[in-house]
């Protein structure tokens, strides 16, 4: 998957830069899929320069891989953003493993959706939940348990 | 997918139900995932009544199917919640097409790591993005649009 | 304050009432705020009743104190509701220490505009801050802090 | 009210500074409070230049006044930073009419209790409710509204 941003975009610092990082950590282990960041600036350059880039990724704790688009030779469009014929920042491109792309989306896609896209490109991973500590029963904030005294 | 819930379960009306709903609107066309609600309670019974869970799907615009699990024969666990073992609600059960239980989840679940495991179990389905409004170059809440004139 | 609510509105639930006991919350010490939830049902009766609103209150743990408003005598509208002119739930209503409503709201209202009317009505509170933990220097979900080597 | 931040710092993006600008916002008309943003960088000062700080301020679209924090003389902590004895980024600093502190918080701040403070300082402002638009009886995302046929 390749998720371009650019780091002064509120909604990839909002919204997609999150979503990739949190998809690179489920895959990270297994290498089922490969999230490639890809900072391609269109304007502002003078303020997003690679050092810059280097103290957002510090300060945002961010741990997927990240290239920076080669600077476009005759306007503010960077190559690899006009190649692939991005509409802006933030785009979602998802690649399957023959190079074919599967799917292209400008601007804001929900989690459940882009993980239905990748699920179906991949084999069944292992699953990222987040189970509730085993306490008493009770209602918590992500779920009610039954009594232990129940028997199941 | 099994949705159980109960409808004063404060993680299922905040996380669990909406996103049962969601992934049921996400497939109700395709038909290729089917989403079931399933209502067992097992506290407070004389508050979560039929007449009542009805009110809540009107209130709350549910459109999935909703069963009501049978009570318990002896005690206050629902029989449906018993047999699958449930560790109370909300809890997610993801069955393939084989009839096999693929993922058993109590609490809350991310979006992004149930979209991948339906995914996984479906074929590339339609993508329900939420593609930016056409509009003049600049940033929005959901993104930052290449100028207009820019040559691509 | 007045928080008047129904247990099956969506808004309620997810806005309004917590947003009411947030402010009990603030207030229980000092008493200069007294914040009271007004159950007033208008529609789908037969489901929130009063062992239904028990139950309510013991799974979102609520604390605030909370009135049931008398059902209407000619009509789903409940006396109370109908007095205050009220136009459905949730309705925020700020009286002061004079008896004079200040404010009258129906829907969501914003935490910062709720905190100054209140604030306007009363004497400076003991901030409920959500001070860092004291930890080393660097960025954390909250706020970016010095190092601790710095001259101060 | 003094906020001051980085523009790298992520709790100062995602919270303290759109609250800045939304309490600003509330009184950019009755001038009733007046908010100063103070760009107190402290660590990647090649990073957090000022033509960034303008890419920023333009991206998120603030309109709060926005002062450069005077670097330090003799170390990465600017000076207006260390007078006000400030641990990190965001900072909220309340300040009276008559110039005095009234409060000093590090790190994220409730709304609710942010409102409380700078209310408690002012008179009753007007209301910045977000009343539904009209429309006929039922639930929406923030309320239920009345039946217009019901007799109030």
């Amino acid at each position: 998957m390749l998720h371009a941003f650019q780091m002064l975009c509120p909604g990839c610092v909002a919204h997609g830069t999150p979503q990739a990082e949190k998809l690179h950590r489920m895959f990270t282990k297994s290498g089922d899929v490969v999230v490639i960041g890809l900072h391609s600036v269109f304007e502002h350059h003078a303020a997003m320069t690679e050092v810059a880039l280097e103290a957002f990724v510090h300060e945002y704790r961010l741990t997927l891989p990240i290239a920076v688009d080669r600077p476009g030779e005759d306007g503010p469009i960077p190559q690899t953003m006009r190649r692939y014929g991005m509409r802006g920042t933030p785009t979602t491109i998802v690649i399957d493993r023959q190079g074919v792309v599967r799917e292209h989306v400008f601007g804001q896609i929900d989690d459940l959706a882009l993980g239905v896209i990748v699920g179906s490109l991949v084999t069944a991973p292992t699953i990222m939940s987040m189970d509730c500590e085993e306490t008493a029963g009770g209602c918590e904030d992500t779920g009610c348990r039954l009594p232990e005294t129940s028997d199941r």
